[in-house]
């Protein structure tokens, strides 16, 4: 499979068969047959990990016990792998990513990129001194409407932007905790595996996220206010901003996981001079404009009157939904085909995935809301 | 018309031929045939007032010249108005208002009810002293399920309230200005016209009751970002707001005149610890609930399974949809309802519309986020 | 009130106090003060009568023991009314309006206009002997966006209409029936009191009606399939019907007493050569508008680009939502200003209410769906 | 990869590099990694194909210049392909079919299975004389909530069917064709290539399976009309059907190719004596229920209270849509584990894929629907 040279090699570490993220990464890479899961360290029994490479077709001799020995053997070999998948708890993102990266493998990473901005600052640092490629799947930001709007703004079909709304919210710790303290604070919600904050890591960086790649435009101060429920978690569980966005434009920011009703609901609204852009995840291929003085338009992923960046990331003919694993693999896409043209030493057409500078904004980005909420809801910059 | 003796005779202070809200109330109070339209100083042009009582059928010895007069008279008659509409510009509010309420004619004002703070309190300190009722026309609260909502909250369905967004964003500033100054600021976005705010007064102040009279919940602290837009405008038309609800509960609040795409489109969405409600102008007769662990419900205003506190304000059938006109007839009807009630020494069955409480909150609201704004966005008490 | 010369007077024949419909005609017609309620026979108890009559400020010379008696009454009187509303059940209409017509008295009448259609084509010519203005109260066809739409459809924006599919479900005969026969038919499903259809009468005219309006097509030929459930019952409650709407164009209709999740849901779709145009009630002010070739776009009633025809009927400003008694009104209007107009001899400027023609067309339309089931599903031409 | 002896082997007949379906084809295998691409014909042109197998790791000496040697060969060969999926236009179906099932090997077809009803049933004769598996690729049918649909009426939920309403409208043949008729008709247009309908077949059968899967109830008899614009093509673009559903049951079914507005929109509604459900592809993981007497409830993809049956179709969590690749994976998936299960000799746990009984009742269906127009829109046994 390899022998027709197009395609890059890459790894993952964690995501085995027990994992719904691994899943999801592997289907994305396999979309565009731009790159073969050829190697992995998929758990940290390596028994399972063997299963999973047997599932998945890894030759068995490239699964790994930990991710270091993988990093060296596969830093070693003429044709190791190219890139790695990182989709471990986010307190290891850090270790495992700046030990590949030592080694001259680029990374594709997990959200949020790591534990703290400290740790972020580290990683790039070392993407710009070895020239590695960093990748952040931020999923969402995958969906073809999203770049639609991106490169609308761009031409100013909205005029200069006034204000933007964007919000994350789910419902899944409500609705998997209970009102009293369970007895062993289950892993997914301590800090020393989080960080220093839990609503906003998780969901509150896919919602700035969202932002940065729907407009273009980056946050430059935040307000934060944190709430906690259930009341026993050590951490908050939805999250509110205000934001400042540079040169008079304003924002408002909400994330939560206890959204009941609102089952995974990433949405943004931004106003302009000349007109509106909204998009809203209940129906992802559909971006509604309204012109200053017009009637609202519903445009619609994959319809002739749609621009070539957003056509480019189509799949299916219009109408025919995109979903999750679509907009996985549009990152993947086009992680893969600009680190190929790098190495081809060519121009890529597109840069669409979220890169170094937004995993460390996204840092940055939860550091300056905790900071915020600490001292009194007060604006802090990023 | 009167002989019935069911009637309560009133008059309108503003509201001419020439008015939208003018004919607004006159169907309201028509509505329920509870209240007779029987005097008016329907415009500063004595003319126009004459011509507007013709086309209504008020007879045109109860035409006035000015309020003084009109208030002077009826109250020195009989068979004198038993309350007012006041529906003149913001800043006139206050004196109109305070003049009736001296010479015990009771009032129903638009909101918002003054020009500021100071205002408001002396009406509530005039209200309380001579004990006079005192409604706001705070039309989107007419709703049936927003009375729904209230008493499904007051019953507990959805537990003790963490956090509320509510919204009340349009488009008429930036649909009807140029990005450039007109030569001659128009009165409506006069400081001395509408107060120390524009857009929270004009919409803020909705969305601020749109939350008392869905939750019951009053504000308690805010702390406010506005925004001016277009530029050359001496007030804000976007305002968003942090807000403590009190004892640990949290909130949002957007109110906007620039929103392109939202033409008029309050909203709120209110999570409990047991479930959620929501509930959008753009389908005013559908209240969502979603139960903790379950499905969201689509509840319809007039379907058998509602509340005989919502029941109560439904006027068809269900899927017969009300509008504007009937929501605001349920704060006329309430009102009645009150005062005939109160003349009649009896305890009214319910009480659903804004009352002086209301009105001052809404002077209070107004008045601390721009405090909150000026001091450089800090919480600012109510 | 009179005094002015400008307004029509009117009297009711039902609707009295304890009727839902009572109330929406009246509220319908107070909504532009163009008639005045000046007589009555509201009830079959004259006691009802008198009350109904104190409530609503008529005067109790003119309430009358029966129909027959007031028409004599009223045509005799110099200041005898104009015309009167016919709210009584199907089965009286015929008598109550050819009395009143043969009297020199317009008539505007609830739908469907009579029992059968014998009745309707004698009424049709004697309004035509007569010189009688008769309206129909087919209230879905006011709202204004069905006029932006027929407006479009008149201006060749979407072309040759090629399509349509237009439909009118409701819930309310199997939420308020059981699945067992009752002991006593209640008279509103009795075939002497409804007609020979039931669903088709009482929803299926509805839909026939909104084609109408929406497309100014009319029905050809209908191909109908009529279904009964509860089985109990001796009419059919669902009824769906093939379309001939001449010229090659074709339509589905369908009717629905039964429909779960519907609770009053007409809605029209047309596909023309040039683009489509979609309504349904349950977001009543937009105006779903395609163009072949581009995006869906919302239009709103209200909004700056609508045409003054939609506009003319536009009561409230944009966004602020018009329900179903303001729809009602706008039929009252248009008929009301149509008889003003020829009392003047004067042209309307417009006439947008459901006519004579659409009654009797409403029959041939229940007749023809009846044939066609009888006969095993065959075209029946109308 | 094929060392686990878990997958299936199977070859593609059609679908090349520059086929939309084929890639649709390829992920929905890749999907579950149940069976593995080993050998095919994807193009008339040999370099062609050479070129997709190279692209898809698929070895060359398994790639065939026609589906005769491809046929010959797998079947001759110990590790020769499981089964073979076909997607080529409609009119080589039955002879490709018929080829490798004459060979012992199973398939998985486009729909509709055949150019007509005589084929189909000749392809049933063969499966049932030898054993050979059939799937029909419904893509539409494959969505989790449509199991949810199936099993909540097999359970009784909404008690028996009484009315479906069924729907597959899009746009595409308006959208790609003037209005005057071409120099050539494109091979899409031809009889010869798409049989004697084309919107019958191209939509109606995925109408047609939409109710037989989500219901579990069969068309017993059609009465159609079938309509053709542009008015130059020789086959019609939009179909009505009346339903005859056994047993009292009705339907209605409608499919467009000219439905501006209507990309890609198959919907449909089952009312019941006990309630009523509802899925609209514009929301693909969203299923209304509405009980009698109750609110109406949005049933939500992969959320708790679903089923077991919707539950195993799902592969993301609540929220995290999914798209028509996962549908068709899921049409895929349970194909595969079928025939594992048969390979094994033991019972499937499920089997949700259209089988040879659909393929030949959609060709049943699309006949009845020719014969019922032409003789004058008449009742016709399926």
């Amino acid at each position: 499979m390899t022998g027709t040279g197009k395609k890059l090699r890459y790894g993952m570490v964690g995501g085995g068969l027990s994992s719904y993220i691994g899943d999801v990464h592997r289907h994305a890479a396999q979309m565009d047959d731009l790159a073969e899961l050829c190697a992995g360290c998929f758990s940290r029994r390596f028994e399972a990990s063997l299963e999973t490479a047997e599932a998945w077709g890894v030759d068995r001799t490239r699964v790994y016990h930990d991710y270091k020995e993988m990093a060296d053997a596969e830093s070693a070999r003429e044709d190791g792998i190219d890139f790695v998948s990182i989709m471990t708890p986010n307190s290891s993102h850090f270790e495992i990513a700046k030990y590949f990266m030592e080694r001259g493998i680029h990374i594709l990473c997990d959200k949020p990129l790591t534990l703290n901005l400290d740790q972020a600052l580290a990683l790039q640092q070392i993407a710009q001194d070895k020239g590695i490629l960093v990748g952040v799947t931020y999923g969402y930001t995958g969906y073809p409407v999203i770049r639609q709007a991106r490169e609308m703004i761009r031409q100013g079909t909205i005029g200069d932007i006034i204000h933007v709304r964007v919000q994350h919210p789910e419902d899944w710790v409500i609705e998997s905790t209970g009102d009293a303290p369970e007895e062993d604070l289950p892993w997914r919600f301590r800090p020393e595996v989080v960080g220093e904050a839990l609503c906003t890591g998780d969901l509150g960086t896919h919602a700035e996220q969202l932002l940065v790649q729907f407009t273009g435009l980056r946050i430059r101060r935040v307000l934060a206010m944190l709430d906690t429920y259930p009341t026993w978690l050590p951490l908050e569980t939805n999250t509110t901003v205000l934001l400042d966005l540079g040169e008079g434009r304003t924002g408002d920011l909400w994330a939560s996981q206890i959204a009941m009703g609102k089952t995974c609901s990433p949405a943004i609204y931004v106003i302009g001079t000349k007109g509106s852009l909204e998009w809203d995840h209940t129906q992802p291929d559909i971006l509604r404009y309204t012109p200053r003085g017009g009637a609202t338009q519903l445009l619609e992923a994959g319809k002739g009157y749609m621009t070539p960046q957003s056509d480019r990331l189509n799949r299916v003919s219009a109408g025919h939904h995109e979903g999750f694993y679509e907009a996985f693999g549009n990152i993947y896409r086009s992680y893969a085909q600009v680190l190929l043209a790098r190495k081809e030493g060519r121009e890529p057409e597109d840069w669409t995935f979220p890169d170094i500078r937004d995993g460390v904004d996204g840092m940055r980005f939860v550091h300056a809301c905790v900071e915020s909420h600490k001292k009194g809801n007060v604006w802090v910059e990023l």
